[in-house]
Formats: structure tokens, C-alpha cells, sequence
């Protein structure tokens, strides 16, 4: 009845054992984060927990936000501490929240702080985590997090200039660049024209055709391949299909880049040729693409044009993304070039039908070619993980499951991967002990460490 | 392993505590409910429990057709005994249903009876309850049920006589009007011209245009707000957005008053229109809007034509509620205009969606401004209720969420207060045995009374 | 804490005594399957275990997929032990997959091995296996398996010879067939003109106009109902109703047979037309209809072309059934000829509005008239059983339920009943040990019985 105690979450004794004896030493693969590479090689400092814990994690903001506290304690200028106090004051009302015990871990584990957090303690964890992060750094932290790999998220126009000094001296953590082309598919958000721009730059050919745009983002691939790149990511608001020939997508992209509006369809038929050809690429190549879906950017638009993207105002959506899902997949399979695909949905309640769409594209590259990502953004909650783990196990093969990322910007959230490890050993551990898997622990605690590492090890060829 | 005890549903020693020392004394406001002001103002006295559980109750209608009975014995002209004959009958059948606990509190809670409901036993409740029903009136199950307030749903066309006389015979508890307009946005809809017509009459001006409409709610809203109202009620089939000008709007309603027929496209045009004026109107007064969607109404269409609507034929619904709904907010937003705001999905699947939104649309009003109703009508299950309390303090602050109300017509159903705040302290209760939350509870039983009475009182103005 | 012992997913005393005392020895009525009656007449045997278990199951082969195993050994030409062997090397990864306990269920029950199935024990497996499928067939395993009804699939233009002969010869269970006019209403499906050949062959008349179709299929609906049958199942990507005139219908049947291209507006109000026209006819003979929905078929083309149909590949879908269900519902509900009906979705999100339809159809026929179908398919895993009986029990009356059917192929898979009626009678039991339901452990045995056995034997007047 203790909170947070070393057996937190741990509800028998077979998912004590799975934990402490098969998970919790092994190493992390954070395949998919968005920490910034220049922050891991310049060694970023903090001088207090504000930096670190409320400095971009919307998260905490959206806690706040839902208690009626102003911005300016939120994003706005008010004083390191007073927003701290803010938070603190807010953080005990969202009880059942993951961040409730996100929080708590990370004081824990970090700092040594064991108690709670509150508007009584803010002064003293206020204190003890100023003291401490003076011998902190983005590296102690990763390395005393047991790290083995990160996956950033780049820009396809990136250099990758971080990734390589990190590479050159040898830092112990793999630091591969992930490649994000969102914007050269976006042509019907603002952007474009400069996007199309800057790789024209970077790709140093004229790009005016969709020809020359794929052109551009070969090249690219190849330089990201060359710089330990493994993985892609796709971040859709839905997924979409439409087919279309050369010459409607030529006038589709003159049209765009001469500042013509740009229809719904022409949209979708542009980024679907796009995304086609970035997966064979991929393919080729032996990456990960991961897609991700059903998600709602940006819906308050007073606050958009206030605080600008990315602030804590992103929600899911319910999409119409399943037909046009089978239909890409399909595309690449149909001439075998798919490649190892990892499908996240924002929203839970596409679990089940894309469990059972794995099943229809599976291969022979790799045991569990095709994912099921791991319950993200809105889903790492303990319900949420529970019911993707589920669900997976039900309508896949669990065992070959890549497991936990953070998608995180912070480098105290490796304590997810720690949450989602009990999560998962807890779940083994009930049907154990509930007779519905032999008590073959040895077994059982080698499928632990699959999940958490091993298999993720494979899939990436790390 | 007895039956309904008095830690029912409550399956640990904080959950007990919890719920005996801090949830079960709290008044209840029931903010949203169907009571006739009427009954209340001429206490209304009920001869047999027929009358007062098979009266209007289409849960208890659903379960007898479930059965197989004949309409005779639900809405026809069997005598009352035998219609609680076959109820009886049909009640220990639907085993699991809420329906079979909400009955039997009532039983326990109103007329003193602790045994069960069969076949076997119909007579003896029968006996009971009628001699019980001798000594009790629709204001004695109210105070009895130490109720604090009671919004019920009113027409804006409605003089609000029994809310005026209650409030002169200083009644001990609130009885708030809310503001149901539905009849004037639904311009599709069969009795639009009348209803127009009835509020030219109550209005005392000609409605010829769209800011005649406008106008005439306007007035109706100051009345009501005179009249101590604090909240309006939409019930949307479905959430539609859809601009178009005042031409165009006035148009369409100039064609529907002269009986022509208007399209999807046209009646989402008007409502939409007249529901961004019905937000802007409530936030300058400072009311809470509450929109209903994802209801399938009168399905049946043979049945609604003998029986009529609300008979118990009504569904769930799949809908495409969710990026109009995100518009709809952002529209009220861009100016400021958005007034405190409950959401209630009738399908349960939109739950996840749900309570991402409220964090893209919080404010400073009132902690919790927008808020995910609790799990209602065909949700107000235990599943149902746990799932949105865990869905909600997953992505939300559970600890300010406003809590329950009855959606009912009965005088009885106070006890599905009593249900959910069974629910919420055993859920809460269940964390802190767990180690998910820390064992303090003076706090965690603050946050428990918030949730069944304060945060509400502090949500409705009251 | 044994893995699958005779209180396998029993976590109580009440469910222990629900299962061993009252559901356990209830005869099996599996209305719904796809066994070949040949085999039956025939008796067919198996030589080895991967006869029985890999030959037709495509759950094994997707999870042997999920493996990253060559199609060689799944559906190719690799010997029979090794494709075992492979099996036998999968299957421990598959924690928490029904397959897991289905498969240790069938060891245990039909070949007396109590072990584990893994590659150490493969060899064992298959010898033991081996050595008792000589003394067995498909007669004696339904026979030992205390089934009372086998309820097949079957082509209209079958001629029932096996059922007839199985009839004659007076095999003490009943082997129904079920009528399943799916190529008759998939106008828009490759292999229509050649079926709607194949009925004319077999009706004997000219089948030119849409009421040609429709009398072609009365008569064989007769002649199914002169041998036994007592159900149809429709087997629907989707749900669709769209309503078009005599001379339109003709206009597209012309079109389709002269191999015309059929539109989807089409092809969807020729369906429509034609299933209710089936559902009147079903009506008139008292049959059961059962509706299948929400599934995406071959979304491999690739692995279409190489391996044809039903072979591992079909999906869920999420489709826009839900208003279109509800008009044909209210369709053949209007005129009083909705025969009873089972609803399946193959999407578990569309359990809870599917539970509220139900309600709004049911009639004095029979309790529980209207069926939502047992958890089928990718949901009969325990997850998915407990939310549907969940959701039924929360929107109807559980008590009226006719509970599980196999869908197989398998003449093993009789064990899904058993493990149905685990899951059953656990969250019956631990409702009761809970307190949610009274300790009457008669009636609630009662309840079970009729869920496993006796609903179903009423519904289908067996």
C-alpha cells in the first residue's frame, strides 16, 4: 500500500521475478524520440527541474492548462520557481495520470527524492533537484539510464552534423538520425514552397517535377543511410491513398509551388505517389518506415497563432484511415517492396483491426516484420499499454514484439521505459500465475527480454 | 459474497473509507435530469411502484422486450400488478445489467426492502412498496435523498411557472431550469413551423430571418437566466459544421417556414449557424453548454409510429461527430466566445478522443472549463463508468471533473449517484492499495468530494 | 499457478462450481460452422496431427507468419513433421494468443497430453498424436465431444446430398445446414455470371430480371427448409441499404450478366434489394438470419493471386455499417417480416451500439429475438469474450444469450465451447463472489445451462 515502492506495479510474485531479474537491467533501444543530437554533443546543462521538466513537455502543460492556470505560468515569462509551484500545486488533482507517476519516477530515480510532490515539498524538491542537477548532464543521464541507442528525428535536409561528431568520438550510445520527409509530402500545408526550396539547395539540382522530388529524396536517403539512419517516420494526420498518373502529379506540383491552391484530392494523390516511393527506398535499404496516424493538429487556432505548433493543443481524431492503410500496404507488397513497417494510431480504438492487419503483410526478413508500435502519446498510460499488449497478443505474436519508445524530448524519460517493462511484466506475470502460460520462468523471462531489447536489436540491425 | 451489502461494489478497506467517510454524505446536484418541475411543485404522490418504476422507464421497457413480452404488459393497458409481474419475471434474466443493481438500491434505499426482486417475491415488494408509497411524495424522495439541486430541461419557450413558484416557497432545494432549444435548430425536422410559430407567440415579434431566430433565443436566454437557469442542453444526432452566409441562411429558412424541403447540407448550414449563436449567447452569461451526439433516434419506425418517440427504441449511433466537433469548439474560441462546456458521446468508443479535446480548449474561468460528461444513458454501466473515469484521468484531471447526474425522470434514481460514487471511490480506493497513488487520504477524500459535489457547486455557480 | 488444469480460468469457488456442476456436461449446439458434411458422412481420419491442425487453420498459419516462417512450411510442400516442427517453434512466442490455450486445450482433451507444446517436446507430441488419430475420426470426435447440432454452410445450389444422407441414416447428431447466398448478392464480385449460371442449372428456368433471382431463391430457401436447415448467414464487407425501383434493379442485373461494369451505388442497391427480399423469406419459414460484417477480405494481392482466398489473409475492417444496419433492420421490421436475427461484427468497437440495436428490434417470438453474435473470429480470444458478454450483459439480458459457436473447420475445435463456457462462468461467478448478483448458485447454474445450451436449442428450434 506503499506508493511507488521498488515492486510498483508489480502485483504477484512471477511479474516481481520477470522484472527484477529478466527486464529491468537491460538495455534501452530508444528507437524514436525527438531529443535534440547538438543537446547529446554539447552535454546540455540544467540549472533547475523547470528546465528539465516544463521547459517542453506538453504534457505538463495540458495538466496545468486543465486546472485554469494562465499561460503565463505555463509558457509565459513568470519566474522558474513560480511555475514550478504552478505545476506542483496542479500535479496531486490528476490522480490516475501517467504523469502522476512519471513525475514521481523520474524524482526518484534521478534525484533519490522518494516523497511526493506537492505544493508542501515544491520548495524542498525544488532544492534537492537544483543541488543535484550540477553534476548532471545530457550524457550522465542517458549513460546512467542505460541507454544503448537513440533514434533522433531529422530533417531530411539535415547535415547531420551532431550524428557525425557523435559518431567520430566514439560517444558509447549509438545516436542514429531517424529520416522525417513530412514536409516534402505536405503540398497542402504552408511551407511547401520553401521546403521544396531548401532541398532544392540541398540536393543542389532544380526540383520541378515529382521525378525531381523523388530524385531528391533518394539522394537524401542514401546520405542518411551512410550516417546510420535505420528507420523513417511518417507523421500523417490520416492515412491516405489515391492513385494518379505522371502527368496530373507534374501539374499537381507546378501548381503547388507556383502558389496555386491546392484540393484535397490533389493532396492526397501527391502523397501517396511520395510515400510509395519512399517506402520502396526504404526498402532497398533495409529500413523501418513507422507511420503514424489519426491524429488532430493544431485545433485551437487562438493558441495556434499565440504559441505556435507543437504546445500541448494536438489531440486525436477519428480518421478514415483503415481502407487506405490495406491499399498502401498493398501497393508495396504487391511488387515486394514493402519494408519492416510500424503503424501507430493516435487513437486506441484502431488497436484491434490494425493487430489483425499485420497478420496479411508478415515476412520472412525478420520474425514480426510488420509492428504494432508501442501505446504512444496519448496512450502511455498503464490502461493504455495494457490494452495495445493485449490486443497484440490476442491477434499477433506478442513474443516478437519490439517494444517501449519514448517519443520524447526530455532526457529524464527514460523512466517510461522502466513503466512500460512493470506494465509488461506484470501482464506475463498474471497470466503465469493465473495458469494461463506454463510457469517455465526461464522461458517466460526470455520473451521479457526480447520485448525490451533484443527484438529491437534485430529489427534495426543494431 | 452477500448481495448488495453496504460495501457493495467497494472491494478494499480505502475504498470503504472513501466512500463511508467522504463520498456517501456529500448533497447531490443532479445537473442534468428530466424531472417535471410539475411533480415536484404539487408533490406528486405515486400509488404503486408500477407507477413509479414502469411509469416513463424505457431501460425497464428494453429489458421487458428483451424478454419477449407482450407490449401489453410495457406501455399497454395491462394492469399495473401484472405489469410488475412480468418485470419480476423478466429482472433476474439480466443478470450484470446496471439495471438489476439500480433496482435493487431502490428497493433497499427508498422502501426498506433487502431481499430480491423474482418472481417469487413480487408480491411481498408489491406489498411493501404500496404501503411505503403512502408516506411519500416527490418532495420526500428528493430531501430524503439530500439532494442540494436539480436542473432539469425545459423548452425556451416554457413561462418557467413551477421554477418561479419554487423559488417563492423558498423550496430548501435548487430546482434550475436549463435551456433545451433543439426544436429551434432543428430545421429538418417534423414540427419546425409550429415551433417557430409557438415562439413568435412567445416572443411577441415576427421571425422571418435568422437574426429574428437569433434574436427571439436571445430574449428566451435573459429570461431563462432571470430565472436562475445556469446551463443549456443540446442533443445533436449528430456535431455538424458548416459556414455559410447570412443570405443563404436566410434562405434556407425562409424555405422551410414555407414548408419546402431542406437538405442535409442546408440543415447543418442553419444549425450550425444557431448553435455558435446559442455558445456565444451562454459564455456572456456565464452558462455551462452541454451537447449530446452519437444518438440513433426512433429506429424502429413501426414502433414510433404506434408508441411515438422516447419509448425506449432509441440507439447508440456511429457518427462522424469528431472533426466538426473540433470546429465547432474552435469557431467559439476564436473570439472568446466559448462558454463553459460538457461533452457527452453517446458511444462509448469516443470516449479517448473526447478527453484529448478538452486539453486543446481549457481556459482560466474554472479549473476543468471543458468537461467530459459522466458515462451516461446506455454508459452509465460499471464498465461504462470506469472507463470514462480512467479514460478522463488518463488524459485529463480526474480531480476536477463535476461528476454525476440521473438523465432521469424518476424521483427513485438518486440511487445511481450512490452507484457511481461506489464506483469512483473503489477505483481510486483500488489505486492508493495498489501503491499508484500515495495513502493520503484526507487528500485523495477531498478530491472524492470534489468530484461528487464541490467541483460542481464551484462548475454551475451555485 | 499449474498451467491448464481442470480449474483453467476459474479464479473462484462460485465459477468453479458454475463450470463443473452446470455448464461442463451441456451438450454443444454449434449452429454456426464450416465443416464439410462429406466428412462427417465419410468419417474421414487424419494421419498426423498436422492433417487435423495445419491443414485448413488459418489462425495457425498467421501466427507461424507472424514468425518470419517460409510460406514452404505453412502452405507449401515441405513434409508434414517438419511443418509441425515449425508450428511447434512458434507457438511458445504466442503468449497470451487463444492458440495457445485452444491448442494445449484440443492435447489435453482429444490426445490425453497434459504438456507443453515446444520444439523439445515436438517430437513426443506428434508420436503420441500419431499413434491415438488411428483409432480416431470425425464421427467419434463429435461424438466424444457431446455436441447435439452441427450447424454447416452451404452453397444454395447444393443438393444437401450428405445432410440428407446423414438424415437418413439417423446419426444421432443433428448436421443442419445453413443457406449462404453471398455469390448471388456480390454483383459486383468476380464469378457472378458463372453463379447466377449455376442457379439457373439448378432451379431450372431462365433467371433474367431481379425477380428471377428472387424466385430462384425461394425456392431454394424451400428446399432448404425441407431438409433441416433452420438458418442463412450473410457474410457482408459491409452493411449497405439503398433503395432503387423494379426497372433499375432489372437495368443492372442486365448490365451485370452481359458483363457490364457495376458501379458501387449499384452492386449496393442490388444487395440490398436481394437481402430483403431473403430476410421476408426467412421470415416466413421461422429461420434464423445471421448478418456478418465489418471485413476486409484478400487486402494481399500478392498473396491473393498466389494462394487464392481464404487463407490466412482477411482482416478486420472499420466500415460505415451502423446506419445502414439500422434501416435494414427497420426495413424488414416495417412490414413484419424481420426474421430473428444475429448480429457480427468482426470489429469489436461496434460491440456497445451493436448491444443498444438489439433493444430496438427484439419481439414476442422468442426471448432474445435479436442476437448480438458471440465473440467470432478475431475476437474469441478471453478479452474479447468478456467485453462482449460484458456489453450484452450492460445493454440487454445476458440471460437470454444463445452463446458460442466454433466458425471452424476443425473437427477439434469443440474445445472453443469449453473455453467459452470458462469465460462465462467466471465473470458470472466472480460477479456473485463480488456481491453484484445473489448467491442463488441454482438460478445463476440455471442461466449458464441456458446460455450454453438451452437458448439456442429455443432459438433454433431444435
Amino acid at each position: 500500500m506503499k506508493f511507488l515502492t521498488d515492486d510498483f506495479l508489480l502485483s504477484n510474485n512471477t511479474a516481481k521475478t520477470l522484472y527484477h531479474e529478466y527486464a529491468k537491467n537491460m538495455p534501452i533501444l530508444d528507437y524514436h524520440c525527438h531529443i535534440d543530437p547538438k543537446e547529446i554533443y554539447e552535454d546540455r546543462k540544467f540549472e533547475n527541474i523547470t528546465q528539465v521538466w516544463l521547459g517542453g513537455d506538453h504534457y505538463k502543460w495540458r495538466i496545468m492548462r486543465s486546472n485554469g492556470i494562465d499561460e503565463e505560468f505555463i509558457t509565459g515569462g513568470a519566474a522558474d520557481y513560480d511555475k514550478f509551484l504552478k505545476f506542483a500545486e496542479c500535479l496531486p488533482r490528476a490522480i490516475g495520470n501517467p504523469m502522476y507517476h512519471w513525475c514521481h519516477l523520474e524524482l526518484k530515480n534521478y534525484f533519490g527524492y522518494d516523497g511526493v510532490l506537492n505544493p508542501e515539498t515544491a520548495k524542498t524538491v525544488w532544492d534537492i533537484t537544483k543541488e543535484k542537477l550540477k553534476t548532471m548532464s545530457a550524457r550522465s543521464l542517458i549513460l546512467s539510464s542505460n541507454v544503448a541507442m537513440i533514434g533522433t528525428t531529422d530533417d531530411p535536409c539535415s547535415d547531420l552534423y551532431y550524428h557525425k561528431k557523435l559518431r567520430e568520438e566514439d560517444f558509447s550510445v549509438k545516436v542514429c538520425p531517424s529520416f522525417r520527409p513530412d514536409p516534402a509530402l505536405n503540398i497542402h500545408k504552408a511551407g511547401f514552397i520553401d521546403y521544396i526550396k531548401k532541398l532544392t539547395d540541398t540536393v543542389g539540382f532544380q526540383i520541378e517535377t515529382v521525378d525531381d522530388v523523388k530524385r531528391a529524396i533518394s539522394e537524401r536517403i542514401k546520405f542518411f543511410d551512410e550516417n546510420g539512419c535505420r528507420a523513417a517516420d511518417h507523421g500523417l494526420d490520416y492515412v491516405m491513398y489515391r492513385e494518379a498518373d505522371k502527368n496530373e502529379l507534374d501539374a499537381i506540383l507546378k501548381s503547388a509551388l507556383s502558389g496555386g491552391e491546392i484540393t484535397k484530392e490533389q493532396s492526397e494523390k501527391y502523397a501517396t505517389e511520395l510515400l510509395l516511393h519512399c517506402g520502396r527506398e526504404y526498402a532497398k535499404y533495409g529500413w523501418v518506415i513507422q507511420l503514424h496516424f489519426s491524429c488532430m493538429r493544431n485545433p485551437n487556432s487562438r493558441r495556434f497563432l499565440s504559441l505556435g505548433a507543437d504546445t500541448g493543443f494536438d489531440c486525436m481524431a477519428v480518421t478514415d484511415s483503415c481502407a487506405a492503410l490495406y491499399k498502401v500496404m498493398d501497393a508495396l507488397e504487391s511488387d515486394n517492396k514493402l519494408p519492416k513497417t510500424i503503424l501507430y494510431s493516435l487513437n486506441p480504438a484502431d488497436d484491434e483491426w490494425l493487430d489483425t492487419l499485420l497478420g496479411a503483410f508478415q515476412g520472412t526478413e525478420v520474425a514480426g516484420k510488420i509492428q504494432h508500435g508501442s501505446a504512444w502519446w496519448f496512450n502511455d498510460n498503464k490502461t493504455g499499454m495494457i490494452k495495445q499488449l493485449t490486443s497484440l497478443a490476442n491477434l499477433s505474436v506478442l513474443g516478437n514484439f519490439i517494444g517501449m519508445l519514448t517519443d520524447s524530448r526530455s532526457f529524464l524519460s527514460y523512466a517510461r521505459h522502466e513503466y512500460f517493462r512493470r506494465i509488461l511484466c506484470n501482464l506475463i506475470g498474471t497470466w503465469i500465475e493465473n495458469g494461463e502460460y506454463p510457469a517455465d520462468i526461464e522461458f517466460a523471462g526470455s520473451l521479457v527480454k526480447d520485448i525490451c531489447t533484443n527484438n529491437a536489436k534485430k529489427y534495426f540491425n543494431i
